[in-house]
């Protein structure tokens, strides 16, 4: 079973990092970092790359393809050579995955059309306008395509979709392993949670 | 403000962009990864590498240090240029934290003799045979060292940390940039709450 987690440049690190490292645990996993071309990609930040070990052409059919976002959207949209991997590639995968703007980049590859999906919650009007059922829930199934929220929401994709693969008890001792036992200080991590008045600070800022 | 990622090898990725993806969104943030060399440093699974920009020699007064954990405590016991820079850098930190089994080297290092710290569940003996009041708990602070339990409680680290640097409204604002609204779908992330079979289980498997 071949995990393919996709890197391109300006993605966000905890996107691929997340289902990363829930994934790779799974029995059997061989996971790649793959990008348009081997070694490093430079994340959103400019901060810190992560190494590319199979470029696209050498990852012809992966079984699970993880695509992360990142803030800037033509990074997802214009992307010629991931958006023609992702078609290519999508063909013969077992699951079609992505975190946060990822989607946005399957929605651009026309993989999500008339299907349901998850996004950042700030670039759900963009995916709906994609032609596809925008939906602010965390993790969302429709058929072998599973989108995630934004960022940190790939480490419940990546958990659900264990779950799925190899069952409750593999998962579980994933969970375990990773000690994913949230406790967040504070209870603002959607827009439906966090004050009104920071949700619209951060909308107006995005669109700045 | 500059915050030091510590990578080494076989360190566990998300234990390094837990935190990382959180601290760095903090105003004024300047962060660096940082390991004895420059250069890619390769994870546990010996699968994907994060670039170093800066070597420990480069970076000789932090003022948070993040020091991520790896599944062969020999790594961070024995690890002498990790543990001769983290006592020299802790002299003027404002903040030395760790996720997972960093505080393993935190300890050997000599930083948290009589002190209350967190680690992986696994690690808790092994952290109290050097000299620390073990905790299970998820975060710890205990003056300026902050400690965190396995791999992805380093972003409830982040997070709390975040609060106490830059107030409530700037971590909430993180948290919901990185919408983090866990929903994980198991709820067996902690030895307390995971199947006591599996507990075991994973408990002799590292024994092994």
């Amino acid at each position: 079973m071949q995990i393919a987690i996709v890197l391109y440049k300006n993605f966000t690190t905890l996107d691929a990092v997340g289902p990363y490292e829930i994934l790779a645990s799974l029995p059997g996993a061989e996971t790649v970092f793959v990008a348009e071309q081997t070694g490093p990609v430079l994340n959103d930040r400019g901060q810190v790359s992560i190494v590319a070990t199979k470029s696209f052409a050498e990852v012809p059919r992966p079984d699970i393809v993880v695509v992360p976002g990142g803030p800037g959207e033509a990074d997802q949209l214009e992307n010629k050579a991931l958006l023609d991997w992702l078609r290519a590639v999508d063909a013969t995968t077992t699951w079609t995955t992505s975190v946060c703007t990822g989607s946005l980049a399957l929605a651009a590859a026309g993989l999500l059309k008339g299907r349901r999906a998850a996004s950042h919650w700030l670039a759900l009007e963009t995916l709906a306008g994609l032609g596809v059922e925008a939906t602010g829930e965390r993790v969302v199934f429709d058929g072998k395509y599973v989108t995630a929220a934004g960022v940190s929401s790939g480490i419940d994709m990546g958990l659900t979709l264990a779950g799925k693969i190899a069952g409750d008890r593999v998962a579980q001792a994933i969970q375990l392993m990773t000690e994913y036992d949230p406790q967040p200080p504070y209870d603002a991590g959607s827009p439906d949670k966090a004050p009104a008045d920071l949700v619209e600070q951060m909308r107006t800022r995005s669109r700045s």
